[in-house]
C-alpha cells in the first residue's frame, strides 16, 4: 500500500531531502502536491520526477513561468490560497510541512481540518498557535510527526512509554556558528560568519535561529506542545557533536536517548515510514570513533533568547507568537543587512515589550497580533 | 494489589538491593519467600522485617542456627532442595534469581515450570542452558525480565520497537579494576586491586569477571538468549564513565540509549515493576556535570576472555557452559589466592580445548559436562 503524500516547501532543505528519502522507497510513496517558493529550475525537476497532480508557487508570475515548463495534465496554483490548495485539497492521506516562518499555519490548519496527517519540520505552526492547532488535531483525529531531529529523539524516546511517567525531558543544542564567542565577540558579526553551522547544513533562517538559540526557544515551545510537557519540565544542555539527538529522563531516573550522526534524513523517513523503521543511506553511528561526547550547561546570559522563550512559553497565548514573528523579521533584516547579529534579540525583546499578552487568542486576533508584531519589529531602529 | 515475590540469593548485592527497593513500596510487594548463602546475622535481619513464609539457606548446620533465631511459623529448608522449595513452591508469581553463578540454573527451572515469571540478574542460567530455559519460557508463558544494568537497558531501549528492526545491540563496558593496564602490567596484581570496580559496588566474583571481562562475555551470550539476537549484531564498547548502560541501532541508523548513573535499584526496580516506572531514590542523571562521556574501541587481544566468549557463543551449546564453569572454578580459585590473575583465561582456555561441544545437549547431559568442566578446572595446574 503506497502512502500519498504532499510536500509543502519541497524546494527548501528539509522538502529536498523529504524527496531523496522517498526517491530510496519509490514504491512506498505517490506524491499528490508539492508546493514551493521562488526556486523554478530545481522545482521544475521534482515535478518532472516526482508527478504530482498539483502545485504551487509563491505568486502569480513564477505561476505563469512554470506551467510552460511541465505537463498541461498538472494543475498549477500560486499564493496562500495555492499552498491550502496542495495541503487540504488533494487525495494526500500525509501532509509535510516544511515551510519557513509563520506561513505554515494555515495550509497546516486546513490539512488538519481536512483529517491529513501532519509531518511537522515548520515549528513555527506550534509556536504561534499551538493551543488552536493541538484542540484541532484532537477533533479531527490528526496525528502530528515531528520531523525537527530533536522532537522526533524526544518522540523515539517516549515509545512504549506512558506520558505520566515522565520527568524531564532535555533539548541538546549544538551552540549554533558562534558556540565559542563571548557575547563581546559577537559584535560586527557578519552573516556569512552566522551562516556556517558547525554540524547540520540547514536553510538560512534556521541556522541564524541556531547562533541567536532562538531556534532552540522554538523547539521548547514547539516541544511543548507537541508533548504535552510543563515547561518547568524542559532543559536545554550543550551538545557540540549534535549526536545526542535528545533525552527524556523518567521517573525512576533512567534516561532514555535517542542518537545518530546528524542528518535529517532519518528524522524525515521516521515520520514518513512510522512506526515502521526502514534501512536509510546514512552511515551508521561508531561512538569509538567520535570518541567522545561533550555536554555543557546552557548559558542564559550569553543566550538571553531561550531565556525569553521559555518565559513567552509559560507566559502563554499570544506571547509565543510575539517572539516569534518579532524573529522572523529581524533575522530577515539581519540578512539584508540592515541590523547587527546582537540587535536581533534587542528587536524581540522590545516588541514582546510592548505587547499585551492574551492567554487564550482565537486564530483571528492570533494573526492580527502576529501581523502587529512584525510591522512593529520593522520599526524598532536599526540602532538602538 | 500487591506482587507476591521470592528471592533467591536476598544477602548478596543485587538481593539487598532488591529489598532496598520493595522497602520503599511496602504496599506493592508481599515477600513470599527469601534464599541466602551463610550470612546468618543478615538474613536473621531480613527475615523478621519482611516475614516470608518459607526460607532458605546454604546446609542443615545453618538451617539448624537459623531456626531458634526467627518465628516458629517460617519454614526453614536447605540446600539445593531448599532452593527449589523457596523457587518454586510459594504462592509468589515473580522470582528475584540473585544467585551466583550456576547453581542459579536448577531453581529457575523449577520456577519457570511452575508458572512463575523470573527477574533474572544470574547471568549463568542462561550461559549454562540458555537454550533450554528459552524453550521453557515459551512453553510455560514466563517473561524473563533482565535485571542486570546492561540488559534492562537493552530491554528499556526496545520499549515500543520492533524486533525485526534492530540491527545492532552494543553492551558498554566499564573495563573493570585494570582498564588502564596493559596486560604486562597484569602480572602479580593482588585480589584487593582485582576487587576494586571503579563504578559499581558489586558482589567479589562478578568484580573479578569485570577484570577479566568474562562478565561481559556472559552478558553478550545472555543478550542473545534474552532479545534473540545474532552474535555477529552484538557489540562491545568501553565506557568507562558506566552512564551509558548499553544502547540499540535499528535499521534506519537511529540508536536508543539508556542511561543513568550506575546504581542497580533502577534496573531492578523496572524488573519488579515493569512495565510501570516508579519513583527512585537515585541521583538524576547531569550530563553537565559529568562534561563528557567516553567511548573506546574494545580491544579483544588484551581482553581474550571476550573473544573466548564470542567464540563459544557462536559455537552454541555446551560451549558456554563450559566457559561459565571453567571461569567459575578460576575465578574461585584466584580468589584463594591459589592461581595468578592471568591464570584465570589460562584455565579457561585450557578446559574449553579440551571440551568435544556438543550443539543441542539435554539438561542432564549439560550438567555432566559443567562437572567435568569443573573438574578439569581444578586440575589445571596453577602454573603451567
Amino acid at each position: 500500500m503506497s502512502k500519498h503524500i504532499s510536500i509543502l516547501g519541497s524546494t527548501g532543505s528539509i522538502g529536498t531531502q523529504t524527496l531523496d528519502v522517498i526517491s530510496m522507497y519509490k514504491e512506498d510513496f505517490i506524491i499528490e502536491s508539492l508546493a514551493a517558493g521562488s526556486n523554478l529550475p530545481l522545482f521544475v525537476e521534482q515535478i518532472n520526477t516526482y508527478h504530482p497532480k498539483k502545485v504551487s508557487v509563491a505568486n502569480k508570475s513564477l505561476a505563469e513561468q512554470l506551467k510552460p515548463l511541465i505537463s498541461s495534465s498538472i494543475e498549477v496554483f500560486y499564493g496562500d490560497e495555492g499552498l491550502i490548495e496542495v495541503a487540504a485539497n488533494t487525495n494526500a492521506t500525509f501532509i509535510v510541512n516544511a515551510l519557513v516562518g509563520s506561513q505554515g499555519l494555515k495550509p497546516t490548519i486546513s490539512a488538519i481540518e481536512a483529517g491529513k496527517h501532519i509531518g511537522l519540520a515548520n515549528k513555527e505552526t506550534l509556536v504561534t498557535a499551538g493551543h488552536i492547532i493541538k484542540q484541532l488535531t484532537q477533533i479531527h483525529g490528526v496525528d502530528l510527526l515531528p520531523i525537527d531531529s530533536e522532537h522526533s529523539a524526544i518522540f523515539q524516546c517516549l515509545n512504549g512509554e506512558s506520558h505520566s511517567e515522565i520527568s524531564k525531558v532535555t533539548l541538546t543544542a549544538s551552540g549554533g556558528s558562534f558556540r565559542d564567542r563571548s557575547r563581546k565577540e559577537l559584535v560586527g558579526v557578519t552573516v556569512e560568519e552566522a551562516l556556517s553551522h558547525p554540524n547540520w547544513s540547514m536553510g538560512a533562517k534556521i541556522t541564524i535561529d541556531s547562533a541567536t538559540m532562538v531556534n532552540k526557544g522554538l523547539e521548547v515551545i514547539e516541544a511543548h506542545w507537541l508533548f504535552d510537557i510543563a515547561y518547568d519540565k524542559i532543559d536545554v544542555v550543550i551538545h557540540p557533536e549534535s549526536i545526542v539527538h535528545s533525552f527524556v529522563e523518567f521517573n525512576d531516573r533512567s534516561v532514555i536517548a535517542q542518537l545518530g550522526n546528524p542528518d535529517m534524513r532519518v528524522p524525515i523517513q521516521y515520520a514518513l515510514t512510522y512506526p515502521r523503521r526502514l534501512k536509510t543511506s546514512t552511515e551508521p553511528l561508531d561512538l569509538t570513533l567520535l570518541g567522545r561526547l561533550n555536554f555543557n550547561q546552557m548559558d542564559y546570559e550569553r543566550f538571553p533568547c531561550l531565556k525569553m522563550a521559555f518565559d513567552c512559553g509559560k507566559r502563554g497565548g499570544s506571547a509565543t507568537t510575539v517572539f516569534n514573528a518579532a524573529n522572523e523579521v529581524a533575522v530577515s533584516r539581519f540578512l539584508k543587512g540592515e541590523i547587527e547579529f546582537l540587535h536581533i534579540e534587542k528587536i524581540i525583546y522590545k516588541v514582546l515589550e510592548k505587547h499585551d499578552v492574551k492567554v487564550f487568542p482565537q486564530l483571528d486576533e492570533l494573526l492580527e497580533i502576529d501581523k502587529w508584531a512584525r510591522v512593529s519589529a520593522c520599526n524598532v531602529p536599526s540602532s538602538s
